[in-house]
């Protein structure tokens, strides 16, 4: 861990390094990645079970699909809490997200001519939910349920299944998010499988979900032929807190992005020199007999900070600088500092929002930006899985007002065809 | 140019494999991409000026920028017809993305628990523009001004400046359009340059623009470093016209497309046999003696398509498989079919709207989704300048409604922290 002071000189460049992680990741895999992705394209279904065969061990020549009946007897595996709190963050979810839909418009401008635009449902999405300790209930959850309130017909679940089994809580949420196809299939070859289709599987139009090198690297080499989401990267949290807050809830909050995943950064911005060393000390005894020790202690001492700040204004200006993808604010007036903050992918408010009920049961999604990329992106809602069109209509009045300026545009970049599709309508007369 | 009917067997199959077009153009190039991007990043300036000398055959050691004085003279020689023109472009331009500001939402649901997003501009963003005859003027507007109406603090333009000349139209579009910082690179180098800064060019948010086949691999490979837009490929344009269309009007629509590049696709569809015939006719005419006849009409015969289908209906039904860039229905009632169409990136209506309307005029932004990918994404917008921070605050009350299931979820999912960071709060009484 390091600790930091905002006054010190060189803050901001000190802070910029150690925001610098997970670089080079995927270098190197991209030609085989091709190769897979070329070889799923070509061969179809044959592929995937060769390739499934040889990277999961896993036998699919009987067939690539979750049934139904498999779907039922996991779910009646599930415990009656696990399913309850499933359909607590399920509803949640859904009632955020109806919010969010958005409106079409369309007006007529003082020539009277027609603008606007019309939203649209994507019609087929897939969603990657890595195999094995990373199959999260919730983030099938989070990924699913906002395709389908966008109005997404078919959404397609991809899951690497080690020996043909899989998570049972992630069936039971996909059942209830909406999902309509699973099929056990995982890395490179099954984002070509959603991509460009098989016997078996029919493509889709985008494709969402985080995934290990492989993943993100076929994500990037199909961006194009399908839509994709950001490629995710470690998660993150910031933590911001005045002298009033609780360390031992503090140090859990930070460590519970720790807990992901070695590469994980959890950052505390304070104006309290007491409350940060309280929380230094806590986050240490916090470690000492966690679960997931190795992982966690890894996290926190390489890319763990703590920052003593000016005020909470200073902690607000610092924090615009990381862009993280969790934000809390533990002060007193949480609303009051939320205007200062101009990057982040998720604001918690006050000193009973932790960052853990954003995870599950909120309502906004938890896919969210990562590596600073809250600087440019959102996470993932309702906006994902619908598209624009914008609408353009002349009246022959208004069109023999704005079509001058069309054609002599058109005839400078050169574009004599473009010139005509106006000049034509315009008449005889013109010229 | 293929001639199908929607009523032949293979129909969809054969139209399919009529839109596949431009599939391989960025293989083979990445590796020179990579090396290029981290030379710009390692060496910044020196890189920057030596890959211009090499690329470009420009020398650009006594400065990157365009100087005001540059942009100046640049406007003091261009015609007033062209700068009126401009401006009526840029005025509806501004007027239409007005009109898109998303709003920011907040609401207490039935717990009392605070929920909902805040928008915030983007603080810098990076458009490319391309050299030679594909500066376009237009170009500058239709990306500039959304990301200004956005409230993006630095728009910064690179565009490669054979021997030092800049295109004076582009500069008078870039200056009307609120553009903070010109510099003389393009290629992959540029795009480096504008992801990761050099001593002259501080790092932006966000790339967007067209570019080559290297300045297409290079956003590829910074994308989550910055946001990028998506990959443009070759223009098209689809028609959809009844019986009493003009079939020299739609032809010059079809041609407009054509003679963008020898990849531009144009599609015309229509009930009406007879006009498909005329249309065809017309076309071969205005290609005798076109201005840009080489281009124009190996993109007709390669890549255009006529296909007379059942009714307008069916019409709409196929342009729905092509979900083209451009969407032009020339019919006596347009709005009645426009809720038939699902995919497509703008739509224009009517008699008196030629898609060059768009490409100028009309208001909303031409930079927009081709090669089929408006079946999941969207025409640039301000929503490409601003991102979305979601808000939630719980009420202590709220929080003890809803704490419990998350930390189910977390004990589930085996995330230790997530659950104490909940528990914790619930106080010692929980369990």
């Amino acid at each position: 861990m390091r600790r930091l002071t905002t006054k010190d000189a060189g803050f901001e460049k000190e802070l910029r390094a150690l925001l610098q992680r997970d670089e080079e990741a995927v270098r190197g895999i991209s030609d085989s990645v091709r190769t897979i992705v070329d070889d799923v394209r070509t061969r179809g279904d044959a592929a995937l079970v060769e390739l499934t065969q040889r990277f999961d061990q896993t036998d699919l020549s009987g067939g690539l699909a979750v049934t139904e009946a498999e779907i039922d007897a996991a779910i009646a595996d599930c415990s009656k809490e696990a399913l309850d709190a499933l359909e607590v963050a399920a509803q949640r979810i859904e009632a955020y997200h109806e919010q969010q839909r958005p409106e079409d418009k369309q007006w007529a401008d003082e020539l009277g001519i027609t603008l606007g635009w019309r939203w649209t449902a994507l019609d087929a999405v897939g969603l990657y939910v890595p195999g094995g300790t990373a199959a999260y209930p919730s983030s099938v959850l989070m990924n699913a349920i906002p395709a389908r309130v966008a109005g997404v017909e078919r959404i397609v679940i991809v899951t690497p299944a080690k020996d043909g089994a899989l998570n049972p809580l992630v069936l039971a949420a996909a059942k209830r998010a909406g999902v309509t196809e699973i099929y056990k299939i995982g890395g490179a070859q099954a984002v070509a499988a959603l991509t460009f289709g098989t016997e078996t599987i029919k493509p889709v139009d985008k494709i969402v979900g985080p995934g290990n090198a492989y993943v993100a690297e076929a994500k990037r080499q199909v961006f194009g032929h399908v839509g994709i989401d950001s490629i995710a990267g470690p998660s993150e949290i910031t933590v911001i807190a005045d002298e009033a807050s609780d360390p031992v809830q503090i140090a859990a909050d930070l460590l519970s992005q720790s807990e992901h995943d070695a590469l994980s950064q959890s950052i505390l911005l304070t104006p309290s020199a007491s409350l940060a060393t309280s929380v230094e000390g806590e986050v240490n005894r916090q470690l000492t007999d966690h679960p997931r020790r190795d992982i966690a202690k890894k996290a926190w001492d390489e890319q763990g900070v703590i920052i003593v700040t000016q005020d909470l204004a200073d902690a607000a200006a610092a924090s615009n600088i990381i862009a993280p993808e969790h934000l809390e604010l533990v002060v007193d007036d949480p609303e009051a500092l939320l205007p200062l903050i101009k990057h982040a992918g998720a604001v918690f408010l006050g000193r009973h929002t932790p960052e853990a009920i954003g995870d599950y049961v909120g309502g906004p999604s938890h896919v969210l930006p990562t590596s600073r990329s809250a600087r440019f992106s959102s996470g993932l809602s309702i906006l994902d899985f619908v598209k624009r069109m914008s609408v353009t209509g002349c009246p022959e009045t208004g069109f023999r007002e704005i079509g001058p300026a069309a054609a002599t545009l058109a005839d400078i970049e050169g574009l004599p065809s473009h010139a005509a599709s106006v000049t034509l309508r315009l008449g005889p007369q013109k010229d």
